[in-house]
Formats: structure tokens, C-alpha cells, sequence
């Protein structure tokens, strides 16, 4: 139990807030027992995060975060040809994806419960990662090796999570530890690069 | 309830297991549910499927197959060429799917928990599509419209499956009716196409 001398802020709560989740499970977890977990008050909780269901949004925001901040630099980088730099992000977010699910597979589980909630963060995580991908097509338009699909880079990008989904989407996380998933991963990629080819 | 004079053929049964699935749910249906629907002994109807799992497999293969019949016609046709015919299995595959989920979504929530019971069935299912999508890659590839990717039809069938699956898989059942789907359903399609291109 943390000392009450030290600072409380948001952080320290989403770290005890992720630990009750994944002790209690998304079901029974409650503020009373993040507050109990860093020996403060419920009030003290409620100061920095209004109502539970705020809570458990910043601390899914938090969690998907974690993924978008190691795509970016793959998608600002310029380091790499767009085509180069467009399968190495899809490939760090599947690594990312299956290692979320297989390294803590009862935090995933209560994350994938709580993204059934918390649809206005799943959306800016999706858009966030649209906005990645659609920064690789729009290089890759101006330097030559894409075409994006009707002239819209916006919308390729869409077209390219969406087409990737088995191996982002947790729905399908039972099926990453499948064997030929890889190689039914790497024919997706090449189908779409092949599709975004000028 | 129907006469016990009428022949208990399997068919019969698995209507009536249908219509018991969407009155009384995935999870209280019973067997004897079944027999009294059909004003019958449940011995009867085990003579037709020995388990309660088979029973419930082969209602759910029925209404797999429902979907499958159709696009059958448009993966054997040679009345149109095969991009046009690729579009527009991808279209009915889409179509058929959205129904399901929108006439009857009390059914097709039930038949989304069984589906996750079968998961044989399903991978029948899945393959059946694949293998439709095959014949449509195969004769591209033959008639000089297509190059499979590394030159593998089947990997080929299987990855347009899956690039397409946030516009066939039931866990993306609550985005069919979304403004745009539509669109972004056809921006898939068409990258897909690009990347099949000779």
C-alpha cells in the first residue's frame, strides 16, 4: 500500500486502477478498491477522475496508448521507403497486439471487456492509427509509390486497418498463436501493397 | 405443434431446433424443448442426431449453408469476367450477412453463441468460401486478369477472406448499418482488386 505523503496524481491511480482490474476482473472491480490500493479516500480518486466510468476510460486510454506511441515513429520516420516503412507498421502492431494478449492474457481479456464500453476511446485509438497509416500512403503518393485508391489517402488508410484487422482486432486474438498465421499475415500485406502499387 | 403422423425426417427437426433457439435462447434450449415442439418423444429425436452438440452443429451448418448456396452460383458462373464476378461475391457475401444480422438479430445472436460452440463447422464454412474464392482467383489467374500473390491461389482466396472480413464476420455485426460502411466496404474491395491485377 503506497504512502499517503506521496503525490497522488492521475498516473499513480491508473497503475493502481489496472492492478484492481486485473486482480478483481472488470466486473467487480470498484473505486473503493483503487483508493483502498494506494491507502487514500474514494474522494481522492473522484478528485482527479470524475466518475468511475471516467476511470476506467483513461485507464483503457492509457492502455491503448502504449501500442500507438511505438507505431508513430515508424509512421514519422523517413528512414525507410513508404512501402518499407507500411509493413513494418503493420508488423509491429500485430507483434504488439499478440504480445498484449499472450504475455498478460487476463489484463487483455479485461481490456477487450472494457473496449466493449468505452466506444468514443476505441474510436480515437482507431482513428489515431488510421492517421499513422494514412501519413505512409501520403508519402508514399507524393514519392512515387503509391496510387491511393479513388485519389483518397484518407480513406486507402482505412481500407488498409480494416483489411488487416485479423491481426489487430482482438476478436481475433485466439487465433494468433495459430500456426500459418504468420504467413496468412504476410500474404494480407502483400495483397494490399500489391494493391496500393502505382 | 405438428402431427406425429408426418414423417420426423432430420429436416424437421432442425427447423423446429431453429424456432426453439429463438424462442428460448442459445443457452436454455433442451433437447426435450425439441421433441415437444414437434409433439414427438426426445428418443426420437436422438435417433436423428445421437448428441445435443449434433443437434446443435447440424442447425448451425444449415444456416451456414444458407449463405453458402448462393454465392455458389456467382463463384461458378462464366457469364462475368473475373474481377467483375470477385465484386460481386464480396457484394452478396456482405449482403447475405447484413440480412441475417438485420431481419433477425435475436436469431443471429444465437446462431454467434453457437457459432463459437462449432468451431469445426465453422472452419467448414470458412473453408467452403475460401474455396469459392479460389475458383474466382483461379480462373483471373488463368484468363490473364489476376497474378496470385507469390503465385498461390489458395493463399491468395484466403487473404481476400480475410481482408474482407470487417464486411463478413459477425463480431463486426454492430458496424453494418454505420453511415460510410458502405463506402469503406467498396474501398476495401477496390484495393483488394489492385493488388489481384495482373
Amino acid at each position: 500500500m503506497a504512502s499517503t505523503t506521496e503525490a497522488l496524481n492521475a498516473e499513480r491511480i491508473l497503475e493502481a486502477t489496472e492492478e484492481v482490474l486485473r486482480r478483481h476482473g472488470p466486473a467487480k472491480a470498484t473505486v473503493v478498491d483503487v483508493a483502498r490500493a494506494l491507502g487514500v479516500s474514494h474522494g481522492s480518486v473522484y478528485r482527479h477522475f470524475r466518475t468511475k466510468v471516467a476511470l476506467r476510460e483513461a485507464v483503457t486510454k492509457r492502455w491503448l496508448d502504449r501500442t500507438t506511441q511505438t507505431l508513430e515513429q515508424i509512421a514519422g520516420t523517413r528512414d525507410e521507403t513508404p512501402p518499407v516503412a507500411l509493413r513494418h507498421w503493420l508488423g509491429a502492431l500485430f507483434t504488439a497486439k499478440r504480445r498484449k494478449a499472450g504475455d498478460d492474457p487476463e489484463l487483455f481479456a479485461t481490456y477487450t471487456v472494457l473496449l466493449g464500453e468505452a466506444s468514443s476511446v476505441v474510436q480515437e485509438h482507431i482513428d489515431e492509427l488510421v492517421g499513422q497509416l494514412n501519413q505512409i500512403v501520403f508519402r508514399g503518393v507524393q514519392e512515387g509509390d503509391f496510387t491511393a485508391v479513388d485519389g483518397d489517402s484518407a480513406a486507402t488508410a482505412r481500407a488498409i486497418f480494416d483489411a488487416t484487422n485479423r491481426f489487430h482486432d482482438p476478436c481475433y486474438a485466439h487465433e494468433w498463436e495459430q500456426p500459418g498465421i504468420e504467413a496468412e499475415f504476410s500474404t494480407v500485406v502483400s495483397l494490399v501493397l500489391r494493391g496500393l502499387r502505382r
